[in-house]
């Protein structure tokens, strides 16, 4: 079977969010492993977030996680070990090691979801990547739920109900 | 006097605009470049941008344009040789480009603008860099206008007017 | 058990090399696997490598393996499916593509190697990291095995006689 | 007049060098500005360099200066204001800045050198640039004199007697 690189998306938790959110980017990581794909998350140094919260469902459910981070170090906010490997690519946070981390998946989904978020988007839909984004939990995906960037129609942001649909949609998506 | 370095982003010509909003484009250029600053630009490869039409711009009021480019050569759609200083960046178009220009601008005006000019909004905010966005052109510009990217409401994206009144209240930002 | 990320570094096909140099970059490969580490290579689009080479090894062996490539696609010279993750980072060959591969590498062992392995080397060496180079194969790492790159005498490449020694040196430096 | 980018690399200040190795770095900035060109440098944060050097005789000589630094702010080793344009690219130092001001360059010189020139000539010769290296003033550039980086024999490192030499050299590569 071929193994996609999946990458979750979300708000860091600098900016607040419910419990139940962080279950819900968890369930996608479960989601993605218990299918056997890889997650790709963007692993922070200084805080959790819903990027790292999908990496630790998918770790608990046997699957392989890939953190991709800033800076020189892997020194990254993963008190557990959740991360099989870690990228620490030499670019900055803010775009840099965004856009490393999106060129390395083959496709997103992304919950809640602030300016970084935003970012990982605008790369995937320029890099022509499947997107699928949640509906219900506020933030950019939200906002963009079955919308297209721009004119130039590429892709839909693709809106999800639930981490389950998420997953079924994005591999739908790939297998097409 | 300290000379800022201030970018110009916004759509690119494969989605077609009016005419007028190339000239609006040139003359935001044009009064970076009266006011002794220097244009920073997006140079593409395949066709022309609003991106572009500003260091034209600048170019014929006399000042110092700069375009930073993807891929490993200077060859970039600039036919009147409107650039002083080519930067090949050696990232790929899609986010890693347009990471290395926002990062070497002080500060951002953006007209229209399609999924690259939001790719190089959420860098700028994210670096919490000035951002002044055109009202009255369309794109995500307009969307954005008078509005933060999130909720950690760093900077707004400052709504203008006009060319001229950009360029004003870019340099009030800078100098603050 | 800690699980390093040891990246094999050597001469491309495109320079010629006796297929014992092949099976010796196997070797490394597969004894890095059989220690429990991962296995990080340089992953052409064009043709094999020394690096693709360890790969091989490192996966005959069940071995944990990642490829950095260069450009936009996860297309890489990999008939056999020895990849387990592929990054493709957005930065061009030459030197960005492998400054993304070394940042992610906990340490190097180098075999031959040309141009490309020399610029590994020496931001491994920038980056502070353990090197180890095989005696024997020529190229680049023969030049400098037990040399220090400049006077900053930070760590000295240290010669190995053989692709298991190399791997021995290489977990005596990191477990230190 | 068709202008070059030309940049100048040699040994940064934490390592020590005479002041007449500095004056003969300023020398071929110098000749860069005299002749029309723009010198493009490595603009370090903590200390003054070779390359820093050769930006200073550039600008006394009223030449166009660049200078590319790591990180995030354009806060260089620079007092004097010797810079006209500087690009913090976002990457870090020890390869990624170095391979975003090389691929930016159309030829290098340089002059001494420890490992991080090393890897500007690594990446100059991967992406085939015209390299000339001072010599009498030892480092790489001494050790690489007239010498081809591998077997690819794509172009030798040109061997300079002076800083003046070194510019006629650079600019009758480049006009071929």
């Amino acid at each position: 079977m071929k193994k996609y690189q999946i990458g979750v998306m979300g708000s860091a938790a600098d900016l607040e969010y419910p419990e139940e959110f962080e279950k819900a980017a968890e369930k996608i990581g479960e989601e993605i492993a218990k299918s056997g794909h890889i997650t790709f998350y963007g692993a922070e140094k200084d805080y959790d977030s819903l990027s790292t919260a999908a990496a630790r469902g998918a770790k608990k459910a046997g699957g392989l996680t890939v953190g991709v981070t800033y800076g020189k170090t892997k020194d990254v906010w993963d008190k557990e070990g959740n991360t099989d490997i870690i990228i620490p690519c030499g670019l900055e946070r803010g775009g840099g090691r965004e856009f490393v981390l999106v060129s390395s998946c083959d496709a997103i989904i992304c919950i809640r979801g602030a300016s970084g978020t935003l970012n990982e988007i605008t790369v995937a839909y320029q890099l022509d990547k499947p997107i699928v984004v949640l509906k219900g939990f506020g933030g950019w995906s939200e906002k963009l739920a079955d919308t297209y960037l721009d004119d130039r129609n590429r892709r839909k942001a693709i809106g999800a109900n639930s981490p389950e649909e998420s997953v079924k949609l994005i591999l739908n998506e790939l297998n097409k």
